[in-house]
């Protein structure tokens, strides 16, 4: 059993941590954090599904009083894994990369982090391969991944000449104070890095894209328009999307009218925090011009990131030399592409 | 075992759905509805959990389209239950009435119908007494739900006199798009409709309050001005509401900032959809001017009428003839106040 | 001197009358109304700067009440006018249209009605000169009035094959309780109509589209990708722009960050209510994927159809028998393209 | 001829410019600022109505860029004044305020400022007197301004002997993209400094209140609970608050539903930027419980300091010695209660 630590336990580390727990080829040793934050208290009142780990001597106290137990230092959880998945703001992990440098680790760190932090920015659909061994990796950002995951799918189809994207990008999370627009829209400096960030992963594909930010809290949109080497019909568009574990394919009609829905529904299937780990594609906004493609996807922000950070686990540790055995594998204990069945 | 149906799996119906299947001393027979809603949507795609009956015949083509099996039809349901929970739309609870009549069963109606639909107003801490052995009772809305559990237990400390209450109200559900404000505050007509029935609840107490929608999804915030029959301290009143198993007391100081943290923490808690069954007082907020508390509490709009609505099928089929026998029996299987054992 | 007479004194009828009253070579008649809104309310407060006239008999005595005197029937208003503009809701102006018949008038709709409404469907700029003598006028609406006016300027520049935009539209105006949004993006169905509208306006182009609602009040934000006859590089794409009397380049790096930043920008002008006819494009998301043009610009939704209105008096009238002869008269009424004068 | 100044070019310091343009008695020697922001481009644009100092000499580069003439430092605008009106960020006034007192010159701070940078903590209608030839003056912030307003308006008439405030913050003003609150609301620790205030202003009173940020930008809402020594019916408190020059009463069944119905009204009334001086009484809000009254007023965040300011400079200068003679002149300059007349 592959032995996973999770250092960083906040919007993306409590998730990745659940995301460990649910694959039955990895074990969860422990979480690591600084301080006595919400999560940490919330995860004290559960009754410690995960064991913690301090990562400031000096703030053992903070913990105590709330009577979280602490099962160690940072160092060692760090000692205790094969491979360790950073989920610390941005910049910690560079300074973290020290230690697991130190102990001959491996580890996974997310979006946040510079490209050069990492021996390879990485996709578990896309660029698997480029995975296998390495020491430290990067995951693509949240809305990376999930447009990633669209355009690969079409890619693999009938091959993708270049992508055009507008990214409209929730502002904040729920539950976030330290940040926030109220009653305005923003507008990023284009290119976006999502689309600089595509062509990384997908060296052959010419991507631009604008980003403009949007005061909600429920989940990316992002328009895609795509030109395909091929001529595709928006039947054979909605196919393709169809039968991707990782993407749902949803419509208006029935009642899927845009991020607030896909939340809802998230919440109404049961899933823990009403996370979700799918995209999910509008199936009528999927349109053509000339041969163009355009559609609408919706990238939930929280938890897109967890299967490729699994599929990054395999690829690092080498559990699986197969693109298609390691995700298979990763959607098969996430669930994924259950919905499919039926 | 009590049978007991849900009719309406909206909002609130899936919650007392849920409520209910959680009571070891009742058995949940099955939902009712009336078209293939997203809620519905899910039940499907979690493995129906829950029986589902159909209330318009003609509509069945629509469920077998989504799969989604049809064990009966509303009049059947009502048939095989002791009592429905009816969490219709507004006005339609007092259609199906006449139903209930018929097979002469109970029914508990939510805060959207008229006073007049049913026997006695309700709420499980405050008149719980009045509510033995009735067929048709009304629960109190949930921001009423909420506010009265407050008043009622600094009543039952001290005596309340008056209370004037500001009313910042969530203008709509996650998930909602029939309804919004954007970028807007909107003043009701005073004195609200809430101040008015915790008058009918607790007739000894005089109130008033002004209601304000904002545009927010999570949890409304009530400020309470109350005056006490005797004085009390700040340090008594926390220690008061710290007691009471559906009142959470929070501190700003631990991160409980505001709505927002209140169900970002249930999410992190891991309880389904994030619900959150009890109210929060934010401790920092509880002030005194002369004699008179002032406080802020939030209301978990979609959840907190699902405890006193439990209390309530007690109370009609007399399963507990003691007010606090019957809410404690409640507490238990929602597990309310665990969070005090620690 | 045209007569020109506004029927419907809503959010865009104001601004029309606004901005007759500012065209040197035309009379503002009056405006007409059915009911005392904050608009008549603010109109009486103002001293009556234009006359009203009573769109319903019955109601005179709620005007009488509120001190607004008025001028006749909105019957009246019609025979002294040359031309009407119909600012009504959607699918009124059809009806008052039999009356517009009835006297032998000219009129213009705004972009709610029905395209069957008018004889053509008309943009200033972009096919002037098939309004020329029309009797019945309908304008494009304000997402398409302004990205017209981009399309149209690198259109007339250099030819364009097709254009896919994404457009995120506020949802609701300043003021406007009657509808909103909370928390949520929603997705229309695709392709907006905006996307055929332009295609019905220019037809040698082939358009598709996605519309987004988002919760904010000031200006739709549109990106655009554009794939021209010629190659055009980014500069001159600004210079085109920059010329164009109806179109701001603005930029990020001084702090036009978004849409508010544009309506803070338009009050601190000292703009009547903050209004701003031009669209603006916001110059560093003018970016390229191969030949194609990508950028994003604003659209102020109350005020941005104003100067296409004008043109079409003009046309409709035969004011002017030249397209760049007519806007250039708007133009300079409403000093559009003064600020190129610094 | 009274000669004013304003240093900070922010959005009250704009205001504070245009009030005292329209103040007949005193003189607007200048505006001085220290950075090339949206509101220094539209007074550019606009033609310089205003002169502009400049106060860091080596930013002059940047002001030449954007072609904004400097009349001088700010220095030399000090040394031209006989008070000036700071309207910079928290804590810069408190520096400024050497050379304040360096050129021997009168000055306002507004409300950011902490209390001890001033003689007095200042209210045109509760504390004139105190005003009086001093040389420094605080202004109220806007919450208490208005706030005060509305008790001190009941206090002259039968006196009050405690209030109760729950103050709805709007998060943002217009065009703000470095703070914001998405779908939250947020509680601060009571009790808010809001009340404290008011105590300091009139410390006859006993206040306490708690305060919410809400995610909007047009007004904040305050519902006050206050305790008469006189008992007051509904119909006094609205004819008292009627005739206060400074507050409008408004009505819901008139279209009056909240804060962004009074922005609307004042964009169309044409008040430059669509500003409004006076606070709002919703008069279906005033209610009795006992001898208290409750109500709820609209505080318009951006312009409601202006006049209070005015009659600042009227005690700070001793233009008027008589409390109600100071505010009459500021009404009369700026048509405050002239909706009255009609």
């Amino acid at each position: 059993m592959v032995k996973v630590g999770v250092i960083g336990y906040g919007t993306i580390g409590q998730r990745l941590a659940d995301g460990v727990a649910r694959q039955k080829d990895m074990e969860l040793v422990g979480i690591g954090d600084v301080a006595p934050t919400l999560a940490l208290r919330a995860l004290k009142e559960k009754g410690m599904p995960y064991d913690f780990y301090n990562g400031i001597p000096e703030n053992a106290s903070k913990f105590e009083e709330i009577g979280l137990p602490i099962s160690g230092s940072m160092e060692d959880l760090i000692q205790k894994c094969d491979i360790i998945l950073d989920a610390t703001s941005a910049g910690v992990g560079a300074k973290n990369k020290e230690l697991y440098v130190k102990y001959n680790k491996k580890a996974i760190f997310q979006g946040g982090e510079k490209n050069s932090v990492a021996d390879v920015f990485f996709h578990g659909y896309a660029n698997y391969e480029k995975g296998l061994g390495q020491q430290f990796l990067k995951l693509t950002s949240c809305n990376t991944t999930g447009l990633i995951r669209a355009v690969d799918c079409l890619d693999r189809a009938v091959g993708i000449e270049k992508v055009a994207i507008t990214i409209i990008r929730r502002v904040a999370d729920p539950g976030d104070y330290h940040r926030g627009l109220t009653n305005a829209l923003q507008v990023d400096k284009a290119p976006s890095h999502q689309a600089l960030d595509l062509m990384t992963i997908m060296p052959h594909i010419d991507a631009t894209g604008i980003l403009v930010h949007a005061p909600v809290t429920h989940g990316h949109i992002i328009t895609v328009v795509a030109t395909p080497k091929k001529d595709m019909s928006v039947d054979e568009v909605v196919e393709a999307f169809s039968k991707h574990p990782r993407i749902r394919v949803v419509r208006i009609a029935d009642g899927f009218l845009g991020n607030a829905s896909l939340f809802k529904y998230a919440r109404d299937l049961g899933n823990t925090r009403g996370d979700m780990y799918e995209i999910a594609v509008f199936e009528e906004t999927v349109v053509k011009s000339g041969r163009d493609i355009m559609f609408a996807i919706n990238i939930p922000q929280e938890a897109v990131t967890i299967p490729e950070t699994m599929d990054g686990i395999r690829a690092a540790l080498e559990m699986q030399t197969d693109r298609l055995e390691a995700v298979a594998e990763t959607n098969k204990y996430l669930e994924l592409g259950k919905w499919m069945e039926k």
